[in-house]
């Protein structure tokens, strides 16, 4: 695309530079930004500007923070033997949506993936291991996504965990709440048969 | 969605006022730039910041531009004699990489539409009057988008552009170069059909 203008094209290109987003999208943004009030902008350029100043990450857990200890990691009355371990503060805002989960978090900040160049060093998993010798940490949960890589990163959490005499969890996976059957992919239909549940236990929530 | 930081949800809410950005996609968003370096997000504030003090409107045309009047408005090889009403400058871009127009252009900035409570008055309509009667204009190519509110545009253009005696013409409606026909919507299709060309003419870029 040939712009008119230098500074609109270094706009759309900061916009296209962001994930799942192209150059026709970021000019329909940029668009869209240039019919508002010149404040509201400002207000947005503000925010972005301070964003790596006021965001920070938790110095426990690796969640996204204002102050240096995340809010989940420095309330009294969640268990903090239990830590679930999770990819990145997506999976946390999710599972804390659920309201059924009152241990604590880890934010690994990715999963390993030597096609990518990320091994172990380069996630925060040095510090989970602290935090096991350090704590009296009964459980671990393992719930990071299941694909090649998140299998992966699964099983070496395992096998470094396993030495700490700690239990180590991970999800259950099954067909989704709602989901007709013939619409399961074959993979968790034939986990969910293999694990299956006594009857009673289906009530539980 | 509850997060862990006011300052990550007053970002995220920024990035979810854009068009078709919902919240979830906003958050991914945000979390791509919190990962990036700080110098690369404080050049997209700056931008974002210094977008309205930059980008002008044409003043003659309406285009987007650096200087008051654009490019294409400057640009004394064109023919100013041929104006190209469009909708919003994103037709510009689409239109110029044809490379097979050149006259000018004359943005309107939307069209016509009751429901939104969008009247004449609202566009950038009694420009292009004051365009015709100053220049000696030949002809005024109507390049709105087919749709009802566009269609009225057209009209209510061709309305008032009649009086003064200048040529109108519209962009000619037809299957795609590429199209198999019979996915081919009927409406164009017939149209297609109605204005068919002599042959000779189809070999014509």
């Amino acid at each position: 695309m040939n712009f008119s203008s230098k500074y609109l094209e270094d706009a759309v290109d900061h916009f296209a530079s962001l994930p799942g987003v192209g150059k026709k999208t970021a000019l329909r943004l940029v668009l869209n930004l240039l019919k508002r009030d010149e404040e509201e902008v400002k207000a947005f350029a503000k925010t972005l500007d301070s964003l790596h100043e006021h965001i920070k990450q938790c110095k426990v857990c690796g969640n996204i923070s204002d102050q240096d200890i995340c809010g989940i990691c420095n309330q009294q009355s969640r268990n903090h033997q239990i830590i679930c371990v999770v990819e990145d503060i997506r999976d946390i805002l999710a599972i804390e949506s659920t309201e059924q989960f009152f241990g604590v978090y880890h934010v690994l900040g990715g999963v390993i993936s030597p096609m990518d160049g990320i091994g172990p060093n380069d996630l925060n998993i040095s510090s989970l291991f602290d935090r096991i010798q350090e704590h009296e940490v009964e459980e671990i949960i393992l719930a990071l996504n299941s694909s090649m890589e998140g299998d992966t990163t699964n099983f070496y959490l395992y096998k470094k965990i396993e030495p700490f005499g700690v239990k180590v969890t991970s999800l259950l996976k099954g067909v989704s709440v709602g989901t007709e059957l013939h619409y399961a992919d074959e993979l968790t239909l034939g986990r969910s048969i293999t694990n299956r549940l006594p009857f009673e236990l289906s009530f539980k929530k």
